[in-house]
């Protein structure tokens, strides 16, 4: 469906950098929902990051409601929402249509769509996309947590700088995702933290960026959760991670050291405690492609922002000759901060169209099968 | 969609592991396509894997043709395969109705479908639903080489062993590609190949089971395919490859280790050679979420196979009593060079359905437009 | 989706006239339904019609279960239904494989499908695709009485013989649904159903055939199911309507008639009887696209049956000179006695869908939202 | 999917009558069209209708574009058009919070939406939706011309006044469309025009309103587009019209009139004229489904509008209890002209995905079969 997702919460997403505005249809909400814009503001605020690590274009990110919104709650009809454009410097990247930056998408934008893209700012392919998707990621969060499901995503990693994993211990685990809510950089150690942004501002200074290791968690997950193939839990969060730009590798629970594992090892035997737990969770919450209670624990890759200052090989798009590209503009030396809610947005996205269709199901009861 | 995928090529996959058969509805295949079904045999078997490291469970895979092909062609109609399930001993698992076998599907299947599930030897959640997708898969594979694109997958790495890397150099690798066709354990070196099987030999001895690592490439790539945002090349791959069970990481290109690299180092700077290519290849053929034309590399993490032969903790499904679990039946020490063929199968189907959505848009020529 | 339907309850249909088998998957049914195969078997037999006035192919239309299906219930995983083609009589058709009979699918499956298609019987575009619907149609029907909605059809028009029209009154229109579940040609009035067979025969006689009206109820409709826009009533029950070959019009409540009405005349006024609901229903229990509580009312018209045992001009498909042509083979007179049932599986389908994605919305109670 | 609809070229439908706007976005259109701004406009005016018998609600229903459109063409990123919602008097719709108009969507909104819903002007269940559908439409109609494809509609009956039926000779056809292109009321003979605005004045002087009966034309359709079932011809573009408001019957062709013929008059007897013909038109253009190259024809029926000033019996939604209800605001005398443009613009977008879901499956030539 392109740039649409979604069976029961159905998401369609447009815009370009510098055209008139970035928006996001969100069909299927439930009515009546009272939207906490307060918390759809702080979750915007927390993805422009902060300034001195972060892109210097300034746009308020003002979220407007095209519609689905009335007297301060959801109608049911489509939700509409957009921001925008305003701080727009085109000039900057005018002499850029026929570039080809490293690793951007100018050139298979302009393979795509024979030369026909908004090549202004990397068009419908900037990172300005995920403002709409962390808007309504917003609702989708909100929503989880009125149904008890909790979710929080941290830097496990960025360059050489490590953070704690997430802890083992449910009551531990939830204070560690409520302290990350309110966090610009979200770390579990404050020491990370500053070690972190650290590394991007020697990075920043030497003209060159840095990517990192996202953990997140899913917390108070109903079982039964997900479909067995195609619509596996882990396949549907794959999906919506991977629409974010930048992110190159998805893992969930124990992840790429499932391979230095044995089975005896791997397994996550059952025990009863109040309700079926697991002792380990290498599984990560999901056993055959289904929740099984326990968090879902997942981690995402996000390579280096592409965009660096330093002087670069490239060729110029229509004649092919070489040429040295020195990127200009206002860009990050690192995202994997303004990241965090943005893959928060995607899960919450997911879970919640994935909780609607097992809800879908569910219309009879015992006496009437 | 739950059991179905894809956009252009809808795939609908059905059965349980001791129904009376298993297959899958492909939907929308061009018509005409002189069907390989020496090539689906050959594919079919390679699933099967080798009998003294796979499962002792012996069907004969016979793919029958329900609908959709006519005289050695597909007609264009929906086209179901379907296979038989004959060798069911199902006594093996009758006793296991309430039990939960970690790292399983039983306790979630009881959960989602409210204790009414096929329980017998894993029911849809058996790895032998990846039958029908291996001949599906072969059409689309055939399909594709068709059309010049070319696929292949290799274990890179057995719990302790390590293959050989792809080769970066084109030539080489399309060989390399070729070799991996007729192998029943895809290595690229022989050596590894050994090693590899003597650890899976050694572990089956001792009750346990491994997982690994499997690298993929897609060769012969068009520009331009794949969508911007949820139907990117990564995202489309990744919602396919994690549909297999058993696969817990998906990664593209320089994948995890993208954390460990600075912007300079991670770039892939672009120059010309009669086409335009990248010099390096760390974005794994995927700028933006749409191919660049260079190979598409991937890597996939299978854990190890959860039944193993020694005694487990576990508990009753309905007394949540303390039990110990011994498993029973024929299963396999590892099932990781038996995935290679399901990983290529999904690859090819996950390709396909990109490639003609690519194809639906190309309806203007330059003086229409 | 080509021939796969639903958001919620995903059908997906496949078989040719002449191949191996005809069958469909169904996915996403709740677990745990007895499904009532006396019931489903009476619907076959209604399908296969009496076999004086409908085709003497004699098919068991004996349905299996591929899968979905265990200790007589739905296990929650997709249930495939099939049918083996038994009564195959190929040579009829042979020499009709570069013939075009007028109004039937052979010429544009000829360009569609590129020469490739199955033409043996009309392939996958046979009248005998309806039956696995049928099967199909019988579960849903079995769920929605479970949920207290009824469904029913009758012949209202065959040719130039009338039945009466659906009662207005509730407990008099369900008890005419209760006697028309058991007929082989649904009239409401018996005196309707003897002349419309006479008419029947007395065409087929002639070696001409005839088409008719069928009026069609659903009954105790719950209020608030269906969507604004793409997915209103209307839209989904036609989109599955006119899935039926012949089937040419479709209209709800008044219907054509509307054309005729003042807005003061067609306006259906509320009142309060217990529940909410109109005085008159010409809208058909639908307003703006959602159910209002009162019988769903439509009406669909199939045309002639296309083959006729008279000569008819045509061209050849290759040389495309002129020629006449002789329909050979065992073809129906009328189908509309045997579209009744096919139109109510359609119906139960559609609505059984809509009910689900209704469903799914409702996540949240009052004091979450 | 709700508000979404098509598999290649996909459009979500977004907005309420008095809220901030009404928009779409529009999934899938191939790069570079560069879109006919003066013919959107046009098509946006003939949606408004002329002034006497038509809303006084006076927008300037100017169109504009969020995204997807840049330097005057399409970039094959999503488009999204929007209008502001301007001349809007909210306090006419106040007193109705609780007041349920008979055949218009009040109840049934507040029963899905469980009192949430946007109640001003009917909210998302507006007329007005149609408005960004018209503007897509235009974009569909557009490169549908560039494809050869022309579509056209008038009014074949308004109450008691009748035009007359499109001509069968291709090329007098051809004329007519091209004259009904640029019509504020769109009939075939200039008499019927008169006629008919005399009958909406005479029903508008009487408080009351009328409907009447669409006939459209879709002209040099290929052969072999559409799907043979759950995507025939019939049930997607059925599915698109029934998808505008007070749209209550669609008929092919001979429609509702197959069930007085007989099959020897109702067959279509193919012939050679340069290309394959048929001798009459009765299936409308469409054989199993399937365009068969001749015009593809359709009628659809439109209820009368249910806003009359009249007063009328209800309820009130809280307390039940009977009153009557006169209704303010500004309506139409009848909506029949205006659908016109509306009804076009379903059919090009319905269209314009069925062809290009055609193409997705025309990716090998001969030789690769």
């Amino acid at each position: 469906m392109k740039n649409s997702i979604g069976n029961n919460l159905v998401i369609s997403l447009f815009g370009e950098s510098h055209g008139d505005s970035i928006g996001i249809v969100v069909d299927g909400l439930p009515a009546g929902v009272a939207i906490d814009t307060d918390f759809m503001q702080q979750q915007m605020k927390k993805r422009k990051g902060s300034s001195d690590i972060s892109t210097k274009r300034h746009e308020d990110d003002e979220v407007e409601f095209a519609s689905g919104y009335f007297e301060g709650r959801t109608t049911g009809a489509p939700l509409c929402l957009y921001i925008k454009n305003k701080d727009v410097i085109s000039q900057d990247y005018e002499q850029n249509k026929y570039r080809m930056r490293p690793s951007h998408a100018d050139f298979v934008a302009n393979e795509k769509f024979h030369g026909f893209q908004d090549y202004r700012g990397g068009g419908h392919f900037s990172g300005r996309l995920s403002a709409p998707i962390v808007a309504a990621g917003a609702i989708a969060l909100q929503i989880l947590k009125s149904l008890g499901i909790v979710i929080g995503t941290h830097i496990l990693q960025c360059y050489d700088e490590y953070d704690a994993p997430f802890a083992k211990e449910e009551a531990l685990l939830k204070k560690q995702i409520q302290a990350l809510e309110k966090s610009a950089f979200p770390c579990i150690q404050k020491a990370s933290e500053k070690k972190m942004i650290e590394v991007i501002r020697a990075q920043a200074a030497a003209k060159d960026s840095v990517g990192g290791v996202l953990e997140s968690c899913v917390l108070h997950m109903p079982y039964g959760i997900g479909e067995p193939f195609f619509d596996s839990c882990e396949s549907i969060i794959a999906h919506y991670l991977y629409s974010i730009p930048a992110c190159k590798s998805v893992s969930f629970g124990a992840g790429y050291d499932f391979a230095n594992l044995l089975g005896s090892e791997a397994n996550d035997p059952f025990f009863f405690d109040g309700k079926v737990k697991t002792k380990s969770n290498h599984n990560g919450g999901i056993n055959g492609g289904i929740s099984n209670g326990m968090p879902i624990l997942l981690q995402s890759v996000f390579k280096p922002t592409p965009s660096i200052y330093q002087k670069q090989d490239s060729i110029h798009m229509q004649t092919h000759k070489k040429e040295s590209i020195t990127i200009k503009g206002r860009h990050d030396p690192a995202i994997i901060h303004r990241a965090c809610v943005v893959v928060d947005s995607m899960l919450a996205l997911a879970i919640l169209d994935l909780y609607m269709s097992k809800q879908a199901r569910e219309i009879l009861k015992g006496e009437n099968l």
